[in-house]
């Protein structure tokens, strides 16, 4: 493991240099991320901003027909106060945001999402789904349970729901980088790395069959950060498909990731440990006192460093040879 | 760290009773992944097959248009020779297999596929990726590199391409368990774990929008045994888009998971350390002399395991509150 | 062109039978898609249940940076009055419904969802966009436009987001067919069907890499009957991405198609057509003045000619060179 | 119905200005098109390359393990010439191409692909997939028919694997338009174009959960042509899985199209019909004693119109009301 930065950041959340640790047996990813990091200081910073915030999963119960599903669905929100109330009840933290659902044939799924404060929610959302399911099969009588999830959430699998619908933090960081800084840090022209970004990232990935993923290696970032601070490092699953979006901007290049379903926590399994417990007060993330605080600052971070290691990697690949001798001089 | 099992396996890479070591958080992992492995004892054990075996990179190359980029396309088996020649220089290895091809407008994209002996070949396929770029610049002189890597690859990143064309591993386990074992061992019977099993992996995965996956929680012990044996555990994000496939076999339940696209290696970044050795030591893996034996031997071992998890947690499923109660037990 | 059936349908817009023309080149759709109206008019009749009903597009505008595009999203519901309004100025049909955003960088996409009463709606989407994007770009000064439609609308292409967030109608049809009936008139087993509606329309169409879609043909019958009354036949294109789910009930089989988003008119560009009109009344799908019906109407049996010609195909492909002796027979 | 046109079109298989009928109830494709083709022919016209040509339909097997499955796999390449014997045994224009293979648990899915000389060749296919289904059974005592299309082909359904393994025609078209030409007649700049095109075609698409799929209105101009030449219009679904790719050279606009998997025939349902006929008559498709050419030359006409509808849209988008306009003026 090793700490690279600082990341010179700016959002609603932090506004600060915040150096970043990564555990990785990768280990050019560090003088990847740090190259970015110090982009982000010789620029007005990284602009990053949160747009959601919530925990999900989908229940699965099954109606007699369609036609009562359907009447569930349509009857629901006739229970709101209940529910909301019901889900309160396991936790301070617990608050139900909304839900969704999708009739399939006779099935029912109803994807309910709640706020989980600093916790990234596995557990609270399971508990608040287990009270809502056991609430609607008092309330319908004829519904029948199949599954407390019906992988409709979903969680650490390739999907498409979490992007449009939310689950974890939806997140977007953005730098604008002058000519000038690009051509002498990242040793390339901005054209030159938007140009490869719309060809790999967007049309290659395309090709690949990819579903609402246009990136490079967000992956790589996110385990890094993820492993050194504690988390579920399984939700990089759906973590990293997320979404770059570079252009020239005059002459400068705008370049911004969108992450919108990254799940971190704060609090729960793995930050207890003595290892994550002094990374995450490293990140400053421990010592907010309102629930929710700490783990979206640490949201901000995470995709500010994963906008760091995107740049930059995009960056080496426009040098041809450039990726095989990082890699070569670093790990042999 | 614990290590769980020991799991019944039989299959032409081996044959015995492997314990396999688990890194997680989610300490519920450990008793849902012994609960499957006593199963597997229980029965005739755990059927596993490797299919294919390859490491893949797409370089990016860009031609004066269509036409010429499909001459390259038509053109490039009178190299074959040649290719197979450069790409064996750089390691003792690494063995050209084939090459698939994707015209988009003027670009051109190539992935290679290799074999990589023991190692998971992250960097002896950017050398061969690289190799390979350097020879088709100089045949065709109108080419011009854009990347090594055009996300058709494609490398830690969602896609259909790598479950059809192969990338890793292409592995299947199965099993056949006795009803009476079922009802006892997974307190369910095999027509309740089937119709879960469609209910929710396949029909709610659909739902989601998932791609060329089918499956409750394939990340969670990938990711487990990936941290344990000094993996690079970004690979699960692909590596998880697996398939369960379950039916009834007269009374019994048959169950099976796909895995078409595993990284795992027992040599390279990560496995010198000295907890990753000691695990590949306890599976066995560190034994055979003949190149590419220990990478298949570990790989059958995961995908067992992931049987192992996936069975046990499909079958807690299927009991209301089962889930919660675990988790609550363990983590509390 | 021909007329097949009758269908038996019991829904809460019509109960009745209803014989339904099908324009096809694929002869033996008719005998086919006749069979399955066979089995509807031998059983209880397909139940067919509307879930939801809106037309959308979504608008593409351009922000100086995220945060301000997350401020248009955060703030756009207290300009929800002034939206229905202009919204209703178009056209008497026209209610805005709701909308859905998506930020990716700076750029902001508004997926708006109108009701459009018996028309399809795509002139009615694009007027009530058209107004949207005016409106907020007064609103917002410093927006820009990039688009009309940004492809997250989305219209006659494939994609998640249609049938997780709705466009045109979302139907579900099922019916039970008793064990006797599917052995004499589908000369298959209500276990053999389901099995390979569970091989083939589950888990080929994952390997094969589709998105929320899983049938043998729905969009031959959709094009069918799209043609015969004067649709805008090119959104088969997202109203084919439908999902069968079949199961064994007792000894019976239960069948269901739903269909979350197809477009359907009963006014508009091609119904004005002699032989639209024709098939139009013929359906009764021209008498309800309630605007919205006739269409909904329409809708439902739409959903319960595809819930014939997929059951009678599964049927047919259950027995070796049955499909190939149908299509010898019949076209040759 | 109406002819626009022509289209200049230099391609292997056809060089010349081709005027092309459009059957649409959507009728300003016909002046959209049309401003298109003008395009074309005020440039060096629109060159297109035909990269593959297959028809591919996937058996679906059963095996008493996937052991077996593999097996089967591994030793299906001894009985190629038979294979090759059989399929060519049905017709004079089947030739088996190659074949392609999943397994999954126990199941096997073999994807064979055959030429089919001028015909679309749906029924070709499946007598071929009928002779090799046979064969294979008889071989392999073990194996278990399940379906004769087990949707891995994949006909009229959304995939990834058509557009990777080919199933139709692959096709590429490609234009240059001074920036003079696209100001004057597509009214806006090159770079405006391009920029829609990333945001719209790209970047939104891939928001919508779209696969392998990147364009605005691909299905409108394939609707509209397979209608006018009696094809089976329900191809649309897979064959408007394209992708446009476009950038600015110099200060001109490249754009192209690609097409992977479309399928067409000048034989066959549909072709006999006195339109169809007069039609593609009209195309030049009725004309090439070389089986395959006319299907050839039909292939390229479609995809360069498909070209010019594009083209012309994406321009008009980029100028606000303008799509509106054009929809008020033509329509009522």
């Amino acid at each position: 493991m090793k700490t690279v930065g600082p990341i010179k950041i700016k959002s609603p959340e932090i506004e600060g240099d915040i150096s970043v640790p990564l555990a990785t047996f990768e280990t050019p990813l560090w003088p990847s991320t740090a190259r970015g990091a110090k982009i982000s200081r010789l620029t007005d910073g990284i602009y990053t901003v949160i747009l959601s915030d919530c925990m999900t999963r989908s229940i699965l119960l099954e109606a007699p027909s369609a036609q009562y599903a359907t009447e569930v669905v349509n009857t629901m929100e006739t229970h709101r106060n209940k529910l909301t109330e019901i889900v309160a009840k396991n936790s301070n933290y617990a608050h139900l945001e909304n839900w969704h659902c999708q009739v399939l044939g006779n099935l029912l799924y109803i994807r309910v999402a709640i706020t989980t404060g600093d916790a990234s929610g596995h557990n609270m959302i399971t508990q608040a789904a287990d009270a809502v399911t056991t609430m609607l099969l008092q309330q319908y009588k004829k519904l029948k349970y199949i599954s407390i999830s019906g992988n409709y959430c979903t969680d650490k699998k390739v999907s498409a729901v979490n992007g449009i619908l939310g689950r974890g933090k939806y997140v977007v960081a953005e730098i604008l980088v002058p000519k000038q800084i690009c051509e002498i840090h990242l040793k390339t022209t901005p054209t030159k790395l938007v140009d490869l970004h719309i060809k790999k990232n967007l049309l290659g990935t395309l090709l690949a069959g990819g579903v609402r993923t246009a990136n490079a290696h967000f992956a790589n970032i996110l385990l890094a950060i993820y492993l050194a601070t504690g988390q579920d490092a399984a939700n990089i699953v759906e973590g990293s498909q997320g979404i770059v979006h570079a252009e020239i901007r005059g002459e400068d290049l705008y370049f911004s990731v969108t992450l919108p379903n990254i799940i971190v926590g704060t609090i729960g399994n793995g930050k207890q440990l003595d290892f994550a417990k002094e990374n995450l007060n490293l990140l400053g993330c421990d010592k907010d006192l309102t629930p929710g605080k700490n783990a979206r600052r640490l949201a901000v971070i995470v995709t500010a460093a994963v906008l760091c290691g995107e740049i930059s990697l995009l960056a080496a690949l426009c040098n041809p040879g450039e990726l095989m001798r990082s890699h070569l001089d670093m790990e042999r």
